[in-house]
């Protein structure tokens, strides 16, 4: 496999890149962003982690907002950033925003049309820590991944199912509990059918329940988030937590919304975060 | 005059807000985005930071690129962020992105079809400072001003011209000479005229020359910013400052280019150093 390098900027003393690059996982060009601090182009091997964008977002939203750069450099992280899903005029797509082309849901589709490109567990939690380790100087046992909203679904479920290749994990206001919210319903069961014990697969409160988590959890919740009644419902993973023992940190944020100014209020803690439970 | 607040957001335990309101100036409605530190909520006066952004721009690149709020909420800074030009269906416009909508280089028109609208510098420095005293807690000795290419060409000018109301400027990869370079050549003589007089009055170059300046000035220039040569020359503003006995420390950031990972890299850096002078 070979990465294009779209664009490289430098920025804190490192460069923030973009690559795109053929995906056997998916059967499409895929592409995501390569922050590599100052340690990285010397070469020497960084931790690394993996931030899995919300609902209709690119690489773009995190990588232009989100102002990780800083403490991603400090630290001497590297930081990825992927595409939400497939793309292209050969995928099947969806009129709505939370279905289909931006809205991957991280986990590999069994139905019609979604089954034959919308495989982003494959992509994020095989081929792309595959291709990182090939080409980038990434510390293969000092891989974390987080994510907001869709992606702090995927970084939770992707982590608990991988825990060989993620070993921490945070999340930004997380769909925790898609089984049973509304953006959950539509897309688990169009892209797994309606049996809903397959779901279970894919769904962090029943995942750590069902397989625990190897560390601690991070997670940063806007009060003022609103999408939290209807959609996000921490609490249902700080329960779930709570019975298979795993230590859940659950900061509500009071005030904040479910945007990036909110993501960016915290992001540098959970980069430091990951980064002292990598390198420790 | 009354603002109208578009939107409001909690971050780094303060709010990024954008308003809107009518301009007498420009004749048009006009938005800019407000960052208040919890200091400026809790009803303290604050040092303030306009940001002025370069061609293409509104109030949003810098406020959703920047990255600048944890260390404006750091040092208890307000910073603001107009747009770049007025618009709308009745204001002149051009194909271009370099003249017209976008690209008002922060001076008063004289010219057809701009003269009516095209009032930047009576807006900037006048017309919007006294709507920040009478709405925000503004400490109205202590305001700074900075900007990027276009928009430190207006920081530049803009503090020479008005002393009295900016305490501190600095600027980064500004247009130092517009006079001489093709971006200004083709803006100064469409807003002014063809008499190059006049440009002298909008040239930071020709400025610190007859009119000096009452302190330092900071500029941070990416020795891989592809204007570099031909537009920006930040060495003529380094000899005209010699002259006239301006101390100006300015940095040549290598490898860095135009974008806004360059302006986030040393923004929080420019923040810190107007805050010290202007609250010191």
């Amino acid at each position: 496999m070979t990465l294009d390098l779209i664009s490289s900027a430098r920025a804190f003393g490192g460069e923030q890149r973009v690559y795109r690059h053929a995906s056997s996982a998916t059967g499409t060009p895929m592409e995501f962003s390569a922050f590599l601090p100052g340690q990285a182009l010397r070469g020497e091997a960084c931790p690394t982690l993996v931030y899995l964008s919300g609902l209709t977002c690119t690489w773009e939203n995190v990588t232009t907002k989100g102002g990780y750069q800083r403490m991603a450099a400090d630290c001497g992280l590297i930081v990825i950033a992927p595409d939400t899903s497939p793309r292209g005029e050969g995928v099947a797509d969806d009129a709505a925003y939370d279905l289909g082309q931006g809205a991957g849901f991280y986990l590999d589709a069994t139905e019609k049309p979604w089954a034959p490109h919308f495989r982003m567990e494959s992509y994020i939690a095989e081929e792309l820590p595959s291709l990182l380790l090939d080409t980038l100087p990434v510390w293969d046992t000092a891989i974390g991944i987080t994510g907001h909203s869709m992606g702090g679904h995927g970084a939770l479920t992707l982590a608990m199912k991988h825990p060989e290749l993620f070993r921490t994990v945070s999340a930004f206001a997380p769909i925790v509990n898609p089984s049973t919210c509304p953006w959950g319903e539509k897309a688990l069961s169009a892209y797994l059918g309606t049996d809903r014990a397959a779901w279970r697969h894919h769904d962090a409160c029943a995942l750590v329940e069902s397989r625990g988590w190897q560390g601690d959890i991070l997670i940063d919740q806007g009060s003022a988030d609103g999408f939290l009644d209807e959609q996000l419902r921490p609490w249902a993973f700080d329960e779930a937590c709570r019975k298979a023992g795993v230590p859940l940190t659950l900061r509500m944020q009071g005030g904040y919304d479910h945007s990036y100014y909110f993501v960016s209020t915290f992001l540098a803690d959970h980069l430091e975060w990951h980064a002292e439970r990598l390198t420790g």
